[in-house]
């Protein structure tokens, strides 16, 4: 995959929610949720107690720096608290994780649902947040408690442990896809325009009267049903206009063999009932 | 979060499309890739020529079965073949992905679409695999022309970098997501029912009364929209009727001050219009 990197040339997103991660156990961890969120164009990193310390020099802050790949911008804003009350204190609204269920009457929403709900709020000019326990343990029920709601993931019963990161990105994924209407960063390539019917049907007359002069449609009582499923072969490729082009000048070398040299070149036009002008026979790639 | 690991005991959810890893470079990111795959029922791993070699001894394995964490059976189920076109041979669709583009005509597709195809074409018995390529690169032109389609990831144009196993993770989940219809692997904690209206209405009859010997509705021209504003703030918690018991307990005891000593004890019953013999008050708890 990959290919794309940090790129300042093209629109940066940030804000979103904020990611709130409570007593995160190791430092490298915090580095891949800053990647994760920056993938997804979330930028509000808040950091409860971080068992290694939050921030510092030494072999902890290069490994956090090292995973966090471009995303080095969002540890320097990073913003350190004691509790996660006071992590929450300015947001509207706060999601809290968990993989499993709580005991706690509270409303549980899958990532898509939530981060609708949180891309719609946010447009209003709300601030939400979702609340992540360290790798191990998970929030306590205490920081549950101080949770709106909870958001939990769709996973494998057998196997529902998703690492910190991971389920900072599902978050930040699901965020993006909401805000963006799931649109994917770059389309399909201009393509030739689309073969006119016209031309569709010139080429299917002209492959039809090769295929007949060489005896392919036999029985002659099957000819209309092979007609009907080859044409439908055609159609299911919803040709271009270069598609036609270039199955065309295949056809006339498979019917009359290698060109031969041009000085004495015999120029093969093939016969076009209904001959369109845009569908001329053309060689691939000219 | 974390806090489920693999549990033999619940449902494990195996097969989904085909993960094939084309060249990758790093044996512990093929072990990552395993524990995405297995946090959402995938469990068909494919390896074209890893740059390590695979299966082998020594640190390298180690290292990719500490990050598979507990899908190691992937990694000894996976299969490994020398090209692309060999590891996709009995597919019958193929997703290559790709993060940016590649200058072929093909269809383009965020996960979301592609993998609800695949779940439902999975359901008809075909066979569908997902291609990625190699950390650093991507997929190779001649690769991603042996695909059926092309499945790209919508993400912060600026930062558009996803590594390996987080590119196989958001596969996953859509497909589990299609697969699941999006359901959470638990469900709110079994509630007290809901409160009757006659509950509910019997209650806020005891709060009016209390409150105006309270003097709380001043002035008396505010009584109407202050009332209905109270009993707004109550009907947006869906109160069940525990909820009733523990708030009309808790009001007994703010208007009557502490209990006094079981052998003097006066007991105090609210007055409550039309009341309803479930609406008894009770202390919290019990």
């Amino acid at each position: 995959l990959v290919g794309a990197g940090t790129d300042r040339t093209k629109p940066l997103f940030e804000g979103g929610p904020a990611i709130v991660l409570v007593r995160p156990q190791l430092a490298v961890n915090i580095g891949m949720c800053a990647r994760a969120m920056a993938n997804f164009g979330l930028s509000d990193l808040r950091l409860v107690s971080p068992r290694e310390g939050w921030p510092r020099t030494g072999a902890r802050r290069k490994g956090a720096y090292a995973a966090a790949a471009g995303a080095v911008h969002l540890l320097e804003q990073a913003r350190v608290y004691d509790s996660v009350a006071e992590a929450v204190a300015d947001l509207h609204f706060v999601w809290a994780t968990t993989a499993r269920e709580r005991g706690q009457v509270k409303r549980i929403e899958a990532p898509a649902v939530a981060m609708a709900e949180t891309a719609a709020a946010l447009d209003l000019g709300e601030k939400h947040g979702i609340v992540f326990g360290p790798e191990r343990t998970g929030l306590d029920n205490d920081d549950i408690a101080l949770a709106s709601a909870i958001l939990t993931f769709p996973v494998n019963p057998a196997y529902g442990s998703l690492n910190l990161a991971q389920a900072v990105l599902l978050c930040g994924y699901e965020f993006f896809k909401a805000r963006q209407g799931g649109a994917v960063p770059f389309e399909r390539i201009e393509r030739s325009p689309p073969a006119q019917h016209e031309m569709t049907l010139s080429f299917f007359a002209f492959v039809e009267e090769k295929l007949d002069a060489a005896g392919f449609f036999r029985p002659e009582s099957k000819r209309p049903v092979m007609q009907r499923n080859l044409r439908n072969m055609f159609h299911r490729m919803n040709l271009t206009q270069q598609d036609v082009r270039t199955f065309w000048g295949a056809i006339v070398r498979l019917v009359d063999g290698p060109r031969v040299k041009p000085q004495t070149r015999k120029r093969v036009r093939p016969k076009k009932p209904g001959a369109a002008k845009a569908a001329e026979p053309q060689e691939p790639g000219a």
